[in-house]
């Protein structure tokens, strides 16, 4: 019989109970030996869980209890979660967690403690929920060399953008209602900004990759900015806007980022709508190869911390987990010097003169017909594949002319196709 | 160093020399032990091959080697193809295939020989070409109770029905094209026939229901009787006409088929084109997941192989294979007592009469308003949901009616969402 210890009683950690009682039969038969919940560590009381027995906010009850031989961290954070992973690692023993946050973070440390001490590191549940990817992507996918990544990782912001699109709803009133419906935290700062989404690119990066990238050198930019207006120019350009994480290894070097982008209809990530996530992995000899499903919600990411269990009882003794080289030079392209085409939208006093000033400082646009409700005042186009650093230059060239009021919107179109 | 040797230098065989090759580097590196082909099984010459040093014709010269620990079983069928599975798995030699045919027949029989010789015989290869499915579905997957399974499983029939909705094409101007280019054989009747999708989901079924599914029990139907006409009444339903396999766990026991369906452009199955694949599978905690990639071609099912074989490289000594139960009493559902909707186009010589006749007859039907090109002479309908053995009776009757001529078509209609 195998003790797991659970720490943290929230959604994900209280999920994983759960499922390990539900499913028991047919997880002991997968993992070839029975797997039990010996604690839960929380601070919190809750006397009328089922699990209130097990129950302690005494940590020394799961480190100095030596039946416990896997610790599944669902606190999340990185400072209570960061000291207790290190402490079960050092004891040796095996740790599971759906914490992205501490992985793209302290993954390098952590992993090279866990092979110190012959235990398994594992992190399914860290991406896209319950979707098998990070095990698909090392193991199924291990005759490749990954070229390139792209995704939609953030359910909060998907589930944003697609109420915004079919609603024609403003970001705000999108947002309260993700609130409403537990699709968004009260404070949504790291969903809507991109936070979120970079620490999972950060991930699938270093995995595939088979180096770490540091999601602090990762260029991101939330959602925060768009309109109602930017989808609807989206949708007359057969497109719509969706926040896209990618990354790309060029020449040695790994081109990345966060933001929201306008993606063809015909693309497959344009499809993809309310909290599902999907990431499509283009390898050498796999070609391009979709993973889909629920990125986020209690039992989806808790049946994913809880295959990574079976798979350290079913491997027993074994241990394999990533090497994430730290390497002493930048392995991130700087975003300046990366390449975009352009969607831009700014208001003038002068259309004449502003068409003319635009003409003139990017030599060549493609102009795209103004909504009707942006009476007349409105000037949109998109520019040709740019380094970000002359599109930076530009529009702030443009932002200074006379015949200009405001630049409106920015954002990227997305030309990427593995 | 771990020897391999491959049976078959047949399109996946000589793959998986190439990427062994190609990726030795980062292959060795995942694996944690350099791989190496050391021997290839073929009756055929090839004088000009980079392997021919390393080719033979002797099967001896692979089984009396022991330092071959690896055989990877790429001839397909299962004549020569069973004989040396069990010779090599008799003498503890490790097995991976492409081979579905020789899985969905004799899977249950040569798990039980890996088991008794304490070795592997893993075939993610044999369905979905290079998409990672059958190991996320096992291992992935583990925690969930896995409740059905739908997919688009042979690349070739989608791609005729590809090429006819897009092009307007007859079935079989667009199967000969597919001969053309290399997506379908010059015999073609595995896949027009529904059998290589039958034994897929015959494969998927057993691995995520934890018994065999006997591929002989699933009702098979393949898309030969497919015509222009029925794609593009289907196009005015917002539909499109896919092959599609399924599989659902009802009360213990599994309804399951293979057959053309009338499926809604809304769901996510319906825009999958050309050769491609994808499998969308329900389990009780992860809801919706998909998974969508080449279904075959050279590389992508050769990298599927070279995966199973790092797998068990990199788990050197520990083997844990799926275990097949064969259930004494019948676990599929007979096909008679399953219900679907369908869509039946008749050609009649009074209208009037057919449409009162049918109505007599089924009670309930939902007309469709015929093409213009049928000249009148058709009536088309939808019936309710209603039992195979009512629907085959009550055609039966439509087609004895005076007043019909011919019945044209009869689609199922697909209304199952997981």
């Amino acid at each position: 019989m195998i003790n797991v210890a659970v720490l943290g009683y929230g959604v994900v950690g209280s999920g994983v109970v759960e499922i390990i009682r539900k499913n028991s039969l047919s997880i002991s038969k997968k993992a070839g030996k029975q797997i039990t919940v010996k604690r839960i560590l929380d601070i919190r009381d809750f006397p009328d869980s089922p699990d209130k027995d097990i129950l302690t906010k005494n940590a020394d009850d799961i480190f100095n209890d030596p039946d416990i031989n896997v610790v599944v961290e669902t606190i999340g954070g990185i400072t209570a979660a960061y000291e207790f992973t290190k402490r079960a690692l050092t004891q040796g023993k095996h740790v599971v967690t759906s914490n992205k946050e501490l992985v793209a973070t302290h993954g390098p440390e952590l992993l090279k403690l866990a092979r110190e001490n012959r235990v398994n590191y594992l992190f399914e549940a860290s991406v896209g929920g319950g979707i098998p990817i990070i095990r698909p992507l090392n193991r199924c996918l291990a005759a490749n060399e990954i070229r390139s990544i792209v995704g939609i990782l953030n359910g909060t912001t998907n589930y944003i953008l697609t109420q915004m699109k079919k609603e024609g709803k403003e970001f705000d009133v999108a947002l309260k209602e993700a609130q409403k419906n537990g699709y968004a935290e009260a404070d949504p700062t790291a969903d809507i900004e991109g936070h979120d989404a970079c620490r999972k690119i950060a991930i699938l990066s270093s995995i595939a990759y088979d180096e770490f990238v540091d999601y602090k050198k990762i260029y991101t930019e939330g959602i925060t900015k768009i309109t109602p207006s930017d989808i609807m120019y989206a949708e007359k350009m057969n497109s719509t806007i969706k926040l896209i994480a990618m990354s790309e290894k060029l020449n040695g070097m790994i081109e990345t980022r966060v933001s929201p982008v306008i993606i063809e209809n015909t693309h497959p990530l344009a499809g993809v709508e309310d909290v599902f996530n999907a990431i499509l992995v283009n390898g050498d000899a796999i070609g391009e190869a979709m993973f889909y499903g629920r990125g986020a919600g209690k039992l989806p990411t808790a049946s994913a911390v809880v295959a990574d269990v079976i798979e350290i009882v079913k491997h027993w003794g074994s241990f394999g987990g990533y090497n994430w080289n730290v390497k002493e030079e930048n392995n991130v392209i700087d975003i300046m010097e990366t390449e975009s085409k352009f969607f831009v939208r700014v208001k003038v006093n002068d259309k004449d003169k502003g068409t003319n000033e635009i003409e003139k400082l990017y030599q060549k646009v493609e102009w795209l017909k103004p909504l009707e409700a942006a009476n007349g005042e409105e000037l949109v186009f998109i520019t040709e594949c740019i380094l970000e650093k002359d599109a930076k230059d530009m529009l702030k060239k443009v932002s200074q002319l006379d015949c200009v009021e405001e630049v409106l919107s920015t954002i990227r179109v997305f030309d990427y196709r593995p």
